[in-house]
């Protein structure tokens, strides 16, 4: 296979200015490192932080966005042997790490000083050829299309790592707040898949259908709900609450009302991060209820493969739209609108 | 022994009007209960939140206080095999609980939805005859000392079932936020028993010394530190900061920067329980970090255990002033104003 | 309701020579204890253990036999709160515990010197009116039927807490071994219900249809593989073997091959209790692949409330035949001959 | 610093010959690998067995042993940023692991299919220069003495990874069997700085004064003994035997008697690997006393940094003896006999 010099890619040349579609040159990748042919790449709200630059942590300029990139390897350094040419694999946020330092070493390379960050430190998934690193690409079984799993690489992980990391038993219920939107309807299912009972948290009957269709034992209106705390704690049998909750909202006022109806000794696990927000939790009940409230990033390589594992084994099924590349910019544009239901999937031009 | 029919006590008569030494009738053991003997006892912050009603927990009224009582087995009701008359017991904030809950099931009955809390919501131990569930009390070996052991049966206990839920390791390093005061010079002892390194934080040189003598591998004083969250992190070897934060303080604003200089993965518990006060951290930083904020409540049972064991094993030195029970108010008047180093223990007449 | 002086029951009058079925007086609860009028018991290999008296484990005698009872409360002491008369409870293995010794202390009552078992050290559930502690009785939802929940009491918590003590997580591979006993039935069910994926292994081909039925992903004939090692692990994706593997078998062998198969850093999990037998593996092996091998008794009291609310949910279908209370010396004779597939169940007269 | 083309080694020329002491080429380092200037190495039990070939582990021959090496980084591939030229590091058993695969990606890289065993399948550290991958060698900081610190980087690093395996908290009970040994001195050392509390079990008065002195609370002598499960038991307060056990003795007796004399619900630890040896343990026993029994290979990277920090922090003393790496035939032979106490260490010439 030739490998051009020059290849189509959205680019964000100036910070907060928009992308632009053009023509650039292709990389090559380093000894460790593989270029990859992307197929298809998901659209994550992380793109659009991206994009506006509302986040505390400094990008590269100009950047191609992009993490969620499915495709080919069409290249690979002198000392790769773990991928080879013609194999599928995926490039996710974490493009690559260390692998030495402390968090490394624990498996926690997604919190390593020197990672790499696709569409965001490097070059991401918004262009024909993509360079990651080998010992982080996620490889793919080739019988699984390479649109469907997009989503999954940051969006099915990143949920998946939460309910983890929430310590949820099979047969323990976890509410799940923003359970209408993309990561909400992918952790409905993975729940589900871990044996976890779902309590639905959002608003309005469309949502509700949804939910109800994806596994939820229960749906919670919070337009409607007159008493949140109460109306979540009644969902449970014993009128404790969910031993969980999953935090996947773009807004800041639902994680003050966790706390309130979580069962004692439950947890909390933050993963939407809306811009400027915080959390707020009286200590008072924090204390004598002993509440945990944990802080979930990105899923480290081991999520990845067992999350691909649970969508490889049909249980999820990641609702998804495909435009092409050059249509990025509206993709940007109705997210900002917060008018996206599911996943938005950009196909890369041959 | 013959047991008389009444005794001396402090009695709260009217909430928030102060303690009333007077003499009240002398209660009788259910079947599953013992009378105690109370000898020494502790006076806890919690006893003085019990005189001032500002929690927002129900108490008994008319009350007896305290909840850290050393003493003697003078009678027990018939179900009663595990301890005998003349074993020497304390008695603590968990009076009793039902034992058969989701939470007594599961070691944590602390958060028993039936506990009886000494002092609080049943008569204590500033009286010389109290009555505890025999489940709950705590055997001590007769060589303790009972004024000695009496602040370990709370303070003791708590900050070392802290120490456990924080995860950290031997060999790691804690922060203990308000380590000059009476759980925080438990803390440290705990803490460097457990193997653990300690930074200590609190205010003035007189605090600096004890803090150093007490095991402390580094003091920081939030009184003259320009930047604590650099001061912090400075303290560890690699300046990513330390492993856990214990907030023992009584005010609010150490809570909010422990999850600033707190280590990536690390966890903060909050011990401490400031009226009226919240805990507020940056969505962001605590998901990208994967920062685990916990409350931690009093031990259980076997939490308790453990911590009278390594004070029986000479590890902990508690420091104490003891006065005749007589003098209570004048120590909530301490309390009050913020006066009182290490631990008061009431003794109780004879 | 009317408590008759006298009752049915069946009674192991001198060890080894079988049952009686015979009138015997019935017992008053003491102040902590319920009486349960029994209407359905599982019949369990332990009680042929009891009955043949081969376990280093010395039992009561004259001996009531059983401890799989459901049925329902007519009378209770004093002290006891926790349930009513007219409640639905399940009596199990675990009669009592003191509730108050290191192990009770920390959520392994079945580890409690003083633990009183039904049918083995105190009478059981063959009769009409057995007498159990009222902490350790399982409360049951009216709804649910006696018969088919009896053998979730003992069989159905037994396995389930051997999985969850093998800490294979939801995703990951189990393999059963003695997949299609009464056991080895359950265990898969529980097993699929809790996410994880099910190697079924056993001898014939009739097994084999009721195991994939059941939900196994695949079958392993331990009568005709040739390499049983080489089968386990090729039924692997990736040929490592299972992450954890349940011995539910009643023979020694198996023990010594999981060894072998079972996944590096995998869990072997002994439950079955082959008399005189004994596990051996090499230690070299065991090192270098650091294998865990567990023993794991019964569930403790909240094991037996999740196993009973993933029953309650549907989740497990236990295969059951009913027989009268006085047919339990043929019921005992077929399993002498381990001619029994699924459960006997008696039904005690009413 | 010019590196010879030629170096002094001792090489294993053909299996169970013995070593020769000879001159062999100095090797270059690959991209992602270090050239390491060996100035002391430590010799283990492992590489006796390298010598004898009485593993069933398949190793390289011609081979040159030795896996406790401590030296100067000398030259370096150009993919090696983590270490520079000038840099003091640590050669371990894992001399390298892919970093990829599914043990890997969960900090268990000594279960790497491919790892690179230091002195066993790739020369170790027996030479003056040694070969080695960036990413295990080990940092030490440079006011570590390199004759000290040699023993730790196998011996100690897989004793603290054994205490942590075996699960023991602070201020809990372990058993040390075989605590006069090399392994067993270290072993005592790092227990007591994380906390728990040793009954070290060995024979001979010698070796219970060595005991005593390095801070075991009991020292049981097996030589003496006529019970030896009575003796260990007698030594907790509570007779029901240690926490957990750490077996780290040669020879196979001590492993069959550990299960009867742990406590219930402790853990054995299996760290020794006497060739041939079996681990053979009752069922019913394990069953009901809810045991575990677990192998624990050598530490991964992170164990190593934690073990050297306690011994950077001066809570570790290795006894060892220095000889020339010319007569690294006489420690073998003296190791073979059995003669051994503490630990050799070979200068490597400069």
């Amino acid at each position: 296979m030739e490998i051009p010099e020059q290849q189509w890619a959205q680019v964000i040349e100036t910070p907060r200015r928009g992308v632009v579609y053009k023509q650039i040159p292709v990389q090559q990748p380093g000894p460790d490192e593989v270029l990859v042919n992307i197929k298809y790449s998901g659209v994550c709200h992380t793109d659009l932080h991206a994009l506006t630059g509302d986040w505390p942590l400094e990008e590269k300029s100009p950047l191609v966005g992009g993490h969620e990139g499915a495709g080919i390897v069409v290249a690979k350094g002198d000392q790769v042997t773990r991928v080879g040419v013609g194999d599928h694999v995926g490039v996710k946020w974490l493009n690559g790490s260390c692998l030495a330092c402390e968090f490394c070493c624990q498996s926690d390379e997604p919190l390593c000083p020197e990672a790499l960050l696709s569409g965001y430190t490097v070059d991401g998934t918004f262009q024909q050829y993509c360079v990651a690193k080998a010992a982080h690409v996620s490889i793919l079984p080739k019988e699984v299309p390479l649109d469907a799993i997009a989503p999954i690489l940051c969006a099915g992980i990143t949920v998946y790592k939460g309910l983890k990391e929430s310590g949820a038993r099979p047969g323990q219920i976890v509410a799940i707040v923003g359970a209408g939107g993309g990561l909400g309807c992918l952790a409905q299912q993975y729940a589900k898949a871990m044996g976890l009972r779902v309590i639905a948290i959002d608003g309005g009957d469309e949502k509700k259908e949804m939910c109800l269709k994806l596994g939820a034992e229960t749906y919670i209106d919070f337009l409607r709900s007159e008493n949140i705390v109460h109306d979540v704690q009644g969902a449970t049998t014993d009128g404790l609450g969910p031993h969980a909750v999953l935090l996947v909202a773009a807004s800041e006022a639902p994680f003050q009302q966790a706390a309130s109806y979580v069962r004692p000794r439950g947890s909390i696990v933050m993963i939407g991060m809306p811009a400027h927000a915080y959390l707020k939790a009286s200590i008072f009940n924090t204390v004598v209820r002993m509440v945990s409230i944990k802080g979930s990033y990105v899923g480290n390589r081991q999520d990845g493969n067992e999350a691909i594992d649970f969508f490889m084994r049909g249980l999820i099924q990641a609702p998804f739209k495909v435009v092409p590349l050059s249509e990025l910019g509206k993709v940007y544009e109705l997210m900002g609108q917060g008018k996206i239901a599911g996943r938005y999937v950009v196909k890369i031009p041959d």
